[in-house]
């Protein structure tokens, strides 16, 4: 199912600056038995990347109604909800009496993982692409996503369920469509974001309840060495949930306590 | 006009990946008395930025019959090409069956400047949101400019017609909507775009263009310092042609005759 502004229709205007100049946000959360998991999370994020981009901010409740109108079609798939800049006249201005931004959401089946991937880990790689470091953009879940089509095609390996990417300083940042963490004895570690890189819904969930389980948490500059010499390494978003790597080139790693008890904690809907 | 896959409509699949990720390409062009204007140049390009993106290449002639279907409704008009990776399921990845983009051309009115702008020069301001340097981006027009929104939302004055861009590194790359030439003796500089910017078919036109009228050109890294010593600083893209810049900040300049020559051989249709 597709909406666009709370109408049901699989078509958008050619002119929207979504495509135009990728001039939008969007976010992906899942629909668990009609319900929308960590929705306040997902909807605080909105209001704060459109903040970030001086978008017009979807009203609560035109979302909301969006999500019933999915759940009541579905009540357990994954949603995207992408907020545009609407349709414009060519060129990079907008329109002063811009007051309205458009939304659709999208909604699609519940993808299914090999169960190995929560069970024992998953081999992940080293991308060649190095983000670029933007501040005015960085964190935001923006619609240029070129990196990280161009980072997902370095590699066609179905066995590689995660590419890690570093940034321009080689700063570890995150996997391609992932937030990422390390465990190094009761810390959970995660890279500042403030020069690229998406921070997730996710991300701030496993920051809450690493408190919750009275682990220590840091965000910080992080290199690959640091990734190897970790206790354990675990990617996260929306919709897969937790992996913890299995391996990483030559790295080798066991499931590691933490990383189940992070899991089920957020499969309990802690938010 | 708009033309989707050559067929008139104004809509496009909201599943479209140019809207999810800005994973395509776009030109801008000018229909001139129903021909497009350096047309060889475009599709060159076309050719060129597809393949950085490994983008599937829109057919010659495809794009050649919605140029003749858009000049058989206006004659004169800009015409905008998105070439897009298509519809896709959720996820960065790639369907490995993918033989074909998506072309969307658009036609608008020609723009109305102030003859100002050509006879007199125009007024700039240095923009304060730096580029982000990403080779693996850099000179290719794709879809994902946020920066550009972002840089030319930094002013309302009607009377700046264009903000110039530094990228992170302090270094001259262009304009939101342009490129840039300096004048220096009988040299015609450019910034190199090997980071970041876009490689426009008017800056490749004015290169030719200094040859032929027996200048030196330079492709070179270039300072705000060395804009304020240059002899002229002028900006072009397809729709605007050449504009000198008049003032930016406490500087004035006045029109340089290399301007005009360079201007009256590219409105010759030189290519």
């Amino acid at each position: 199912m597709i909406l666009v502004n709370g109408v049901e229709t699989g078509m958008l205007d050619a002119l929207d600056r979504g495509l135009a100049y990728g001039d939008g946000i969007f976010r992906t959360l899942l629909l668990r038995d009609g319900r929308a998991v960590a929705w306040a999370r997902q909807y605080a994020k909105i209001v704060a990347d459109c903040g970030r981009l001086d978008l017009p901010v979807p009203a609560l409740a035109a979302l909301e109604a969006d999500l019933a109108c999915i759940a009541a079609d579905t009540r357990d798939c994954v949603v995207k909800i992408i907020v545009t800049r609407g349709s414009g006249v060519r060129g990079y201005a907008v329109a002063a009496d811009l007051i309205e931004s458009r939304t659709i959401a999208i909604s699609s089946p519940m993808p299914i993982y090999p169960r190995d991937h929560v069970e024992h880990g998953i081999v992940a790689r080293v991308c060649d692409l190095r983000l670029a470091r933007q501040p005015a953009l960085a964190g935001i879940k923006h619609l240029n996503r070129l990196e990280n089509v161009l980072a997902r095609r370095e590699w066609n390996d179905t066995q590689i369920a995660e590419g890690i990417l570093l940034d321009a300083a080689n700063k570890v940042i995150g996997g391609t469509m992932s937030n990422l963490f390390m465990v190094r004895g009761n810390t959970l570690l995660t890279p500042d974001l403030s020069a690229c890189g998406i921070c997730g819904v996710t991300r701030e969930r496993i920051l809450a309840a690493g408190s919750r389980l009275d682990l220590k948490t840091e965000i910080g500059e992080f290199e690959l060495k640091d990734l190897y010499s970790a206790d354990a390494v675990m990617l996260c978003n929306s919709v897969i949930g937790v992996w913890q790597i299995r391996t990483l080139a030559n790295r080798h790693w066991q499931p590691h306590s933490y990383v189940r008890m992070i899991r089920t904690l957020l499969e309990q809907d802690f938010d």
